[in-house]
This record gives C-alpha cells, structure tokens and sequence, in this order.
C-alpha cells in the first residue's frame, strides 16, 4: 500500500487492513480496548477532559510534525487542568491519495509521545476523504487526566499575583512564518512543541500556589493575559526585558512586522501564582529543563494588559486582530 | 456575519466573537466549563469514551443532519459499552466562506440532541481552514459515559446465543445512495439517525443477559456479523425473510444492485443475547419505540456468516469490499 485510497474508510474489508496494516504497528501497545466501539477505564474523583484538532501546514517542520503536535496538545490542555494527562482518543481524518509513509512517520511520532508521556489510547477513527475534500490530514484529539491540582481558573487573578512563564515565547509560530513565508535563518529555529506535564508535575506537588495556569497556544502570551484580565476583571503587566524570546523568533517578527506577543506556541505555559511562591516555582520549572522559566509581571489593578519598557513607559499589549497566520496548529 | 472568516480560527478576537454570537446561543447551557482548557467532571467505577469524525456529504438530509449525527453517534458507540452517555467534547473543522445561516442550522440540531440526551459539553474547539482545505464543515466528536452493563464484547458469542436488530436496516445508507444518485422514491426515505440510550436503558437494567451489542454503521448489518463471528471464532446465520428493511430501501437497493446488509445505519443496533431472554429484549425495545425489533438469526458453529434464504436453502453474507459509497457519516 503505498497510498490511502478511499475504500480505507468504508468500515469493511480494506479498511481493516489499513487499520491492520499502518496504524496498528505504531498504535497497539496503547490501546486499552480493542474491537470495540467504546474504551473503557475505571476513574474515581475529579477528571479533566479537553478536545483539540489540529489542521496545521506544513505537517513536518523543525522540533515536530501534526503526531508529535496531536498529542502534545491535548495532553497540554488537560495538564492546564491541573490534571495529569492518562488516556487519548484520536480521530483521523485521511485525504484520498496521502501517502502512506508520511502518515507512518505521523505515526511513529505519536508513538514517541504517548510512550514519553505514559499514555493509554481509548478510541481510534479514522475517515477517508475523496482527494480535494481535506489538505491531506486532519487530526482530532481528546485527552482525559486526573486532576491533581484543583481549582485553576482565568477568574482567579488578583492584584500582586506574579505572572511567570515557562520558556521563551512566539518560537513555534515564528518558525512556522519563516517557512511560509520562506525566510532564511541565521540561526535556526525549532518548535518549542512539547508534553508540559512532566514539567509542571513537582510545582503541582509543591505545596505552591497557582491560581491560573494555561498554555499560550493560538494567540500567543498577549491572547492569555487578555483573557485573564477579562476573566478576573484586573489588568496585567508584564516587563518588556524580562520576557524570554529568542535572537531567530525577534529576527523573524522584525522582518515581518510582528510582535512576538502573537505568535503561537506549542509547548510554553503562563501561570499566575501566589507572590511569595514564585521564585520557587521557576526554579522548579528551571530544574525540570525550563532553563529561561522566569517570572515576567504582575497583577495589578488597573485594568487592561501592559507592556513595561526597560525605560519604564507603558503601552497596551495588543490581542491579535485580523488573520495573523492559519494552520498554526 | 454571514460567513465564517480565516480569522474565526486564530485564537485572537475574531474567534472569540465567532465563539460568543454563533456558537454560544446554541451550547452555552450544555458547556460544563467557560474560559478554560479542559473541561472538569467527578466520575466514580468504569467509564466509556469514544470518538468518531463526522464527514457527511450531504450535511443536510432527510431525518438529520451532521449536527443531529454528530452527537447520537458518538453517543451511541458510548452506550454499545453497555454506558449512559453523559459527556461530549466536540471539534469543528470549518472551512473559509462556510455559510453561518448553515452552521447555525447544524448547531440548532445539536442542541436539539444534547437536551434529549441529557449531556454537558466539556470542551469545544473551532478551526478554520482557508477554502478549498476542507469540505464546508466536518466535526469530530468524543463522548464519556458512565458503564451500566459491563463485559459487552466482539468475543462473547457462542453457540446458541439469539441475534437481534433493533429496527429496519439500511435506511441511512439507501437514502444517501438515492440523493447522490438522484433516484426518485415512491417511498420517501428518512434517515434512521437517533440515540440508542434511551432504547437500551430498560434492556440494560432488565436482567436479561446480553453477550454482544454494536450499532450497525459503516459497513452496515453485514461488516458486524462478520467482526463478532472473526473475534468470537464461531459463526452466524441469520434469516433473509426475518430482516427487517423498508420496501424504500429495497427499490434503492434493486436499482443499485446492492444488497442492503451492507449498507450503513445511524440508529440501528445489534444484540447476541441468550436465546432464553430474546423475546423479552424484543418486547422491551418494541415498548421503547423500535416497533420492527426482532430476532434475526442465531451463533452457529460453522465459522462464517450466512444468510438463510425462506426456502431453505443457506449462502455466505459477505462484507463490504471496494468503496461503497465514501462520506456516509
């Protein structure tokens, strides 16, 4: 088999042997049930579920491609819950014609990461559309995880909390620009795509205060805070010299006009916490691999989302407007 | 607005408005969790989760559309785990230019749905890719149900144990067949889409003992026979004059010259039970709506899956080969 063809989806023989034959070498040791329309796992207590499709373009780049990012992404979005990420659902959907190797190479980074981050897959689909109805293929993932640490919500902001994040910023989004836009870089650049639960794991386990945590997908930092500061009716500042981003990620916004405040990523996470907890969280955060986690701002009360020069004027921070970029993710 | 933009999908402003006007007049009651990534649920002993991508050409049909599908079918590959489906995250992959008046029309039969079914939303995503990436809309969902009635599985048949339908089969399948072959009906057909929970429930908590259950989709009566008689290592034979199927479905299937065993069905499903309790189970489903229940046929020890004509005389029912029709559901 060198391409899906369309009869991949009928629900008969050939789709059998496509399951059989290219999903199952990468997926089986994952899969909690087999055979059945339905997985099944015993839960007690508080779980969080998130759900995310992902459509990017192009589906291979530097530090990923669309199977790393597929479960990166929901397990992200359950450890913003505060959960630890344990089962998968993933639905296909194949455009008529993909070839079969690069859906292999998908595959085998999803295999990678469920490995790393210790998951069970639930439920497998997979759809088969005629060519020209999908941009080769679309991924939907649904994560669930135990909740460990309760209670994180955008509502829970209050002025003197301290605003820290994870990593540098914008570097997913300005790689994907670069290669759309085909700059070349001096200094090349990789995908900050990654598993944040490993990272946030001994901070959940701290005994630190977190209020608010969540991870700067789509819309980048400026889009969190926005909605922090709408969410808990307070404003945020965060200092223009303190926030990580890296020399390739400034190159990339001054050639195009941007800001990296915008740009996606897919492995850098925001939280608000207690001011007395803060330092310890970064250096958690830091002992955990996070080595530019640092703290960027505070809560204060008045309302709006700044951004403080190291000369100490403030400007409003923008939320994105316009189509900035598709298929980030 | 009238069409949905590239912007709806960029995590900034425009999404935000897409989400707030158009998303949330229909599912705003439903949704468990505003304004964070995952959505929190308690949950106590053995749950089901399952996911499906919805493809359908046409999203519109008579009986339904992929809104109403959407939600019964994952609903219901929940409740064939023997779960009450409680819970569902949904991911919609839209595409540039999609009309609103058409998505508000969808979104309208998944309200619809989730009331009926009682369920809350724990999470919900919205893509937008450029025009021509995607077929106009296509939404993938993952549902979580609480087990009611465990152990149901693909390897539970022996022989002995009694096959029955829920209602007439091939409905689904025969009237996409004529709207995409543009066959006239004497006979309109509407689809058998519906939620099968509500059905089962009573047979769920009746004592009765079902061994095998699966709703009868993609691939339609025939491709389940064969799975249960592969994963059970035994074997089927069921009666041609005791299936039920609409005269409607046998003009499609006479003009097409296909047999309906192995067309698709949305609300139809499938029990091997113990011959001792069939008869109840049939009354229990008759009370509950589905007027045509029946039995069917019976596991044999013959591997195989056979169709007993009225005269006696016994073939092999085959399973789908080749693309039938793509983009069923």
């Amino acid at each position: 088999m060198q391409v899906v063809s369309l009869s991949g989806g009928n629900g008969g023989k050939e789709a059998q042997v496509l399951i059989e034959k290219v999903f199952m070498p990468y997926l089986q040791e994952f899969l909690a049930a087999r055979g059945e329309d339905a997985g099944v796992f015993e839960a007690r207590g508080a779980l969080a579920l998130s759900t995310d499709s992902f459509v990017i373009d192009p589906l291979i780049f530097e530090g990923g491609d669309i199977g790393k990012l597929c479960v990166c992404g929901s397990a992200n979005d359950v450890a913003m819950g505060g959960a630890h990420p344990k089962y998968l659902s993933v639905g296909f959907i194949l455009e008529e014609g993909l070839e079969v190797e690069l859906l292999q190479q998908i595959l085998s980074s999803m295999q990678e990461q469920l490995r790393l981050g210790g998951l069970k897959l639930l439920s497998l689909d997979t759809k088969v559309v005629p060519k020209g109805c999908a941009d080769k293929i679309f991924i939907n993932t649904t994560a669930v995880g135990s909740v460990l640490y309760p209670n994180l919500s955008a509502k829970n902001l209050r002025e003197g909390q301290v605003i820290i994040v994870s990593g540098a910023i914008g570097t997913h989004g300005a790689l994907l620009f670069s290669k759309r836009a085909e700059i070349q870089l001096d200094t090349p650049l990789a995908s900050d795509c990654q598993q944040l639960f490993p990272l946030l794991e001994p901070v959940f386990k701290s005994g630190c205060k977190i209020h608010a945590l969540r991870d700067a997908t789509r819309g980048g930092l400026a889009s969190v805070l926005h909605e922090w500061a709408q969410s808990s009716k307070v404003g945020i500042e965060v200092d223009e010299d303190k926030i990580p981003i890296l020399e390739g990620v400034r190159g990339v916004c001054e050639i195009l006009g941007l800001e990296p405040y915008v740009l996606a990523n897919e492995g850098v996470c925001v939280l608000s916490v207690e001011a007395c907890d803060a330092s310890k969280i970064c250096a958690l955060l830091q002992e955990g691999g996070a080595k530019e986690a640092c703290i960027i701002g505070r809560v204060i009360s008045q309302k709006g989302v700044f951004l403080k020069t190291p000369w100490g004027s403030k400007r409003p921070l923008d939320i994105l407007e316009g189509e900035l970029l598709p298929r980030i993710c």
